[in-house]
């Protein structure tokens, strides 16, 4: 069975989604989902619908175009999508594997549902891993104090991949907040803390220091400024005395994995909107 | 603001969706929130809509009434309710306090919005809480093997308050099952274990012989067999080696709290609907 | 069965455990626990025995007597009590009761043995809930802005009841840097926070705010800077875009009252020792 | 820094722990941790010891050979054994790659210390996940209702390997249960529910079938009966009304994956101690 996707967000008003669904059934359209959010503080109206294809009495590039106008008058953001077209997914890494493996073996696995064309890294370790599954890679290197300049040259593989998706699997990089902002929405990071607690480096040995009794890790789209961007997932695990910080780095290492995924798997499946700095997470 | 709960499922079809929310936008009814779910493979459809009855161009009774052919042509179960009117819930304990006070406290904070009118127990050992809270308290002796007879007075209690909601917070006697069958839907069961494991009695002890690693509680509607019913909410915690059987029934008692209280709370609220022996739920 | 409960920690060196147990051993000690850890960062020994009574071979302050030169040798941090005997718990309460309520409950239902002599409010709103239990009360009105004066009321009650644990359930004031140094690893804070996320006032706000996924409670000692100290448990639940900061106050309280329980539990069986600003907690 | 681990499980006696440490310390012995567990219930002891190897007053066999009078007095079961020394660890599996995919990435990160000199399979699905790693593949099939005799090869394959652990990682065959017993508390099963719920096959389709809102993995020893024998480790993820069948078996994989890996480190830790049908697992 095809499914068709539809993703808006738009200011809330009486009748929004009678007239939405409304413009659905019109078309003969047999709803299979829907998810549906209005923030009341913000007065703001989201949705995610997903169809049956086939019982759409247009093709899907005719009914984006009758939907338009719609749209238009509601002041909305959206977006509709085949759920069978694959998005672009481009990874970035450092030295640091799991992120990277666990991706690829749900990705294998059938989990995660896109198209990875490359897989872009400041350091050459993980190589073999890319290579194992014949996804093209790239070594671009960058020191830690990594200016705009330095970034030029990622900055124009991605423009030129135009990704759905850039994933920072434990990235040891800062990207330029010019970066962030080009592709605001599509950078997503997973950071090794359950923020906003330990923002930024060495949130482990942190944590440790600060003798906490639950670590965690975070799943966010990057912005700007530094591990302040919208939330999509977190996931901790309980710690107790007898653990090191090498302890909390294997353990966490699991919230990472897990955290992550699951964010991939929702941008995927188009079930997050953004807001402001909140994410709105129809989850699966 | 005062709100309507709309709560209603029915054999799938195309357009259902557009077809309620169209009937309530002609209506003037302004929608604050909508959880909706189609269960593929049975066919059939779940809603719950959540109007700011201000909004609507006549008063609930009338509306009902305007409804009542919309929802017969589609063959549906539904009810349509102010959410500021109060549910009925009688109580029955045994001699375990902790479910009961749990309860008292959340419904005197607030958390859970309903009337009390009787509490009742086949013991007297609990009489104290319900005085210190002025509800009407109700000792009737049923022995272990209380038969039907035996029940006769309890369930004649029942048909007279015609309650909303009947929570047996661990009344340890069995319902008959006929009593079940009339009150079906509106008896909701805590039991301590981690249902389907350990149904029936003694499971702290069968848990702790079988050396688990995790203990649960499981809420449940109460059907005619025994610990059966559709399951509302679950809630789990981990235990080690160390712990005897009496440290499994203390810990226990949290999930029993936490499963009972979150699922009244839902049921007080229209968030379950019951499918067979599926209860769907709609989390807050 | 009586039990005498021996708590100890000092610098590491070889032979340790042999030293103590043999000690216990020569003594006719039974042990029916035994809970070591050594943290070889800082090379420092934290031990918690559980004895039966009944086999020491002479009275527990004699034992208590013997004990303190082998205890001087090494160095250590030292208290030898027996399990029966009740620890003395003050109480510090504002105008929030749901962590109250949780501990009287427990309190009442045997799973936190103690005295409860007093509970201290800076208002008036709980007072019912001691009378029902026949606890005494005091009103001690301090203003938002109390500076060491405005407690020193407060100090003076404290010293004189010289209580082995003050618990602050949610108790809006903040105290002075003396009284926390004056009553060091005796003064428990719930904070409704994942520390170190949020410290300090209107946490739920500020997490709904940041849009957090997960909301949390943190139980630690008071110590002279806010929210810092050695943090004794923590407990977390999912949310969601769905909930509101008026949800957030209302899920936390679950976290915060199972915190709050479990370290008050496990100080009052002293099953935590503070070393430097960690605790090691020997759960049960 | 070299490592020796103790792990004595005997009747329990006045005087164990100090006679045991005290042997420990007699022969310089610097002990590193101590986790101890007495079965009051049972009057069982259980420890486990690491010591710093090098300030042991003899070579390791000689060491051995000093204990065994002092274990045989105790009528304690015990090992004493190197850190260093890596067990053998024989992987069993069919079609399924998930647990076996986590495992070897978990070895190649170091997470698991061990050697795989072996994976068996009843299919050749995975023989290129074995491959890559450059592990041995032995393709063995065996019929769905495969007898004791079919079993021969295999049986025959362990015996002449003799590992110290085998791995069943989702292998789709019942073992017969001499096979069990000849290899008692070395072979590892992870079943895919929560046990004692759905034992044997489709346990996922069985718990979605019973509506459940909590599904698990469990690992476990594997004994003459089946899924009976002594739990390890148990993980739960939470599932609503709108999982499917196949997103069960989605979530479940990573309940499967990380109960299966934690459990593994403890057997090549020397943390689990078998009791009956009882497994005292030392957590890390």
């Amino acid at each position: 069975m095809a499914v068709t996707l539809v993703k808006l967000s738009c200011p809330d008003r009486v009748g929004l989604l009678a007239a939405l669904t409304g413009f659905i059934a019109q078309h003969g359209g047999n709803l299979l989902e829907v998810s549906q959010f209005t923030d009341t503080r913000s007065s703001w109206f989201f949705v995610r619908m997903a169809i049956q294809t086939e019982t759409l009495d247009m093709p899907l590039p005719h009914f984006r175009e009758a939907f338009a106008p719609v749209a238009a008058e509601l002041d909305a953001q959206w977006t509709i999508r085949a759920a069978e077209s694959r998005m672009k997914v481009v990874v970035l890494v450092s030295k640091l594997g799991h992120c990277l493996a666990d991706l690829l073996w749900r990705w294998r696995a059938g989990e995660l549902s896109c198209d990875i064309p490359l897989i872009i890294s400041n350091h050459d370790a993980l190589r073999e891993m890319a290579e194992r599954e014949s996804i093209a890679w790239k070594h671009v290197p960058i020191s830690a104090s990594g200016t705009t300049e330095a970034f030029a040259g990622l900055a124009e593989l991605l423009r030129e991949l135009q990704p759905d998706l850039v994933v920072l699997a434990r990235y040891m990089r800062i990207l330029p907040a010019e970066l962030c902002r080009e592709f605001a929405g599509k950078i997503m990071n997973i950071h090794h803390s359950f923020l906003p607690s330990f923002a930024g480096a060495n949130a482990y040995a942190r944590a440790y220091d600060r003798g906490v009794k639950l670590i965690g890790a975070t799943c966010h789209y990057a912005t700007a400024e530094l591990d302040a961007g919208p939330i999509i997932d977190q996931e901790v695990i309980r710690v107790e005395h007898f653990h090191t910080p090498e302890d909390l780095v294997r353990l966490g290492r699991d919230c990472e994995r897990l955290a992550l995924a699951r964010s991939v798997r929702w941008h995927l499946d188009e079930r997050i909107l953004i807001h402001g700095n909140r994410a709105i997470v129809f989850r699966d």
